[in-house]
């Protein structure tokens, strides 16, 4: 079985208004101590976005044969880590961006200091909306999310991303940084789905883990490129400002061409890791060409 | 049963030197991605500290017949959490402060893009503190947890407390700040060592919130009075920082001697609300009396 770009995008949108319904959940009806706190996470999680972690936990959790009301709540924790994020990351100490998904950034918007708790509280709503909704294997997700988004995880990442401006890493640190930078989460994302469906020694989540390993580095090389050919635009994000930065990427290392077909081998390896999982992984295989196909 | 000053003393020092001992077997033996990065997060959670939280966790625990190995992962993660705030609170955008518990706030001591993610990477240590150790009452900790530290917690009163410098709130608008900011992690604490022992609805577990609410609010009370009556080198903070930066206190609104009034009274309605614990709550109202003879 093949999914059809076409059929996709259908389910992608379907997926990505699943969990906004829900994330937009989090804030509605609700009397919040500091309104203005709320409005800032609701900003730094539901200014858009493509929820593509989200989307990996729903495909991966069928895949295995959960249903979908299981996978809300790690699709919603994941999509809270990763926003929360993006608002420390923008930061003026950090990255100083003032724009992300074409809005102001948060710190924009609001103010620094309120940036930094709203962040810190989207953290920690993550591990409560997975506590809200108990899973017989909440320990191993619990675990599963809290490492890829800490010291040896994320953070890592973003940590040996501020480290390496104006450095000259080769392709090997890169692959480094971005396995942990964006890397980390996205195989959090596919082993979550996996987890709600089976127990941790369950052969099929060591294969959604090659898949993982190898369509996070193709996404991060892919938005590398993107970053030299899309328009600001279409990207809701300056584009050219990993050049105009002086920061290492794999087109600057590979060249276009070179990085394009990286991307491309990956998406090979990526699909032929699902092969133990047979018929059902026909939309990770569809999720993994869109890694290297999507335009912003 | 009273337990006298000398003894509390001594179990004050040894539960510290328990939970500062498992806290730094977290950053030994281990291959960090980032070293600079462990050092910022070792140097924010164990370069001092009085361990308040910790001692609470163990001694409510206790009192319900918790034993000592079971109470270790909830009062490390609950002083991970304490740690991070204090990192993030001290940052330039919010309180801006040089020097924490003697020594110089993480920020100083590295940079502020480090002191961010040390700060980021500590929360979710705790996370994956209390994963590690599966407990049947796992989801009530972690959601006891999570909401102490979040929008609706601690962060909540983070905010309140930035919104408040200037301004000209009364004792009822400072409760609720102070609630927030340092109650809500205090009641936590009390919780999660009651949780560890016996099930959500037992009704000791309301007997500790009752305790841990008024102790709170002493404890601020206390610290507010400090800054006036303390001393830089005992207190290892700036001693009158508040009057200082114009911040509203209890002393500013109730007087030096109504301030220590009513945090006298607090401690008598805490040590009352013990009742139906019996003999074994001797440590935790030992540790009431604690918080407002404090010197640092």
């Amino acid at each position: 079985m093949i999914v059809s770009a076409e059929t996709l995008m259908v389910g992608l949108a379907a997926d990505r208004a699943r969990v906004e319904e829900r994330l937009e959940a989090l804030f509605a009806e609700r009397d919040a101590v500091v309104p203005r706190l709320d409005a800032a996470m609701r900003h730094g999680v539901l200014a858009g976005g493509k929820r593509l972690r989200p989307v990996l936990v729903y495909a991966a959790g069928r895949a295995l044969g959960a249903g979908d009301d299981s996978l809300d709540a790690p699709a919603m924790a994941i999509e809270l880590v990763h926003a929360y994020s993006l608002v420390h990351d923008d930061l003026p100490a950090m990255d100083d961006d003032d724009l992300r998904r074409g809005q102001p950034t948060v710190h924009r918007a609001f103010d620094e200091a309120t940036a930094i708790l709203a962040g810190d509280a989207l953290q920690v709503l993550a591990f409560e909306v997975l506590a809200h909704a108990p899973h017989p294997r909440l320990p191993a997700m619990l675990l599963t999310l809290a490492k890829s988004a800490g010291r040896d995880g994320m953070v890592a990442g973003q940590a040996l991303d501020l480290a390496a401006v104006g450095g000259h890493p080769d392709v090997a640190a890169l692959a480094t940084m971005h396995g942990h930078k964006t890397g980390a989460l996205i195989r959090a994302a596919v082993r979550l789905g996996g987890l709600v469906a089976v127990a941790e020694d369950d052969p099929r989540l060591a294969a959604l883990d090659v898949y993982a390993q190898a369509i996070g580095l193709a996404f991060q090389i892919h938005d590398d490129v993107l970053d030299v050919t899309g328009d600001t635009a279409t990207l809701g994000k300056t584009s050219g400002a990993d050049a105009a930065r002086d920061k290492p990427t794999y087109p600057s290392l590979l060249g276009l061409a070179g990085a394009r077909a990286r991307s491309g081998e990956l998406i090979e390896e990526a699909s032929a890791a699902l092969a133990p999982l047979g018929e059902g992984a026909a939309p990770l295989k569809a999720l993994a060409r869109y890694m290297i196909e999507r335009d912003h």
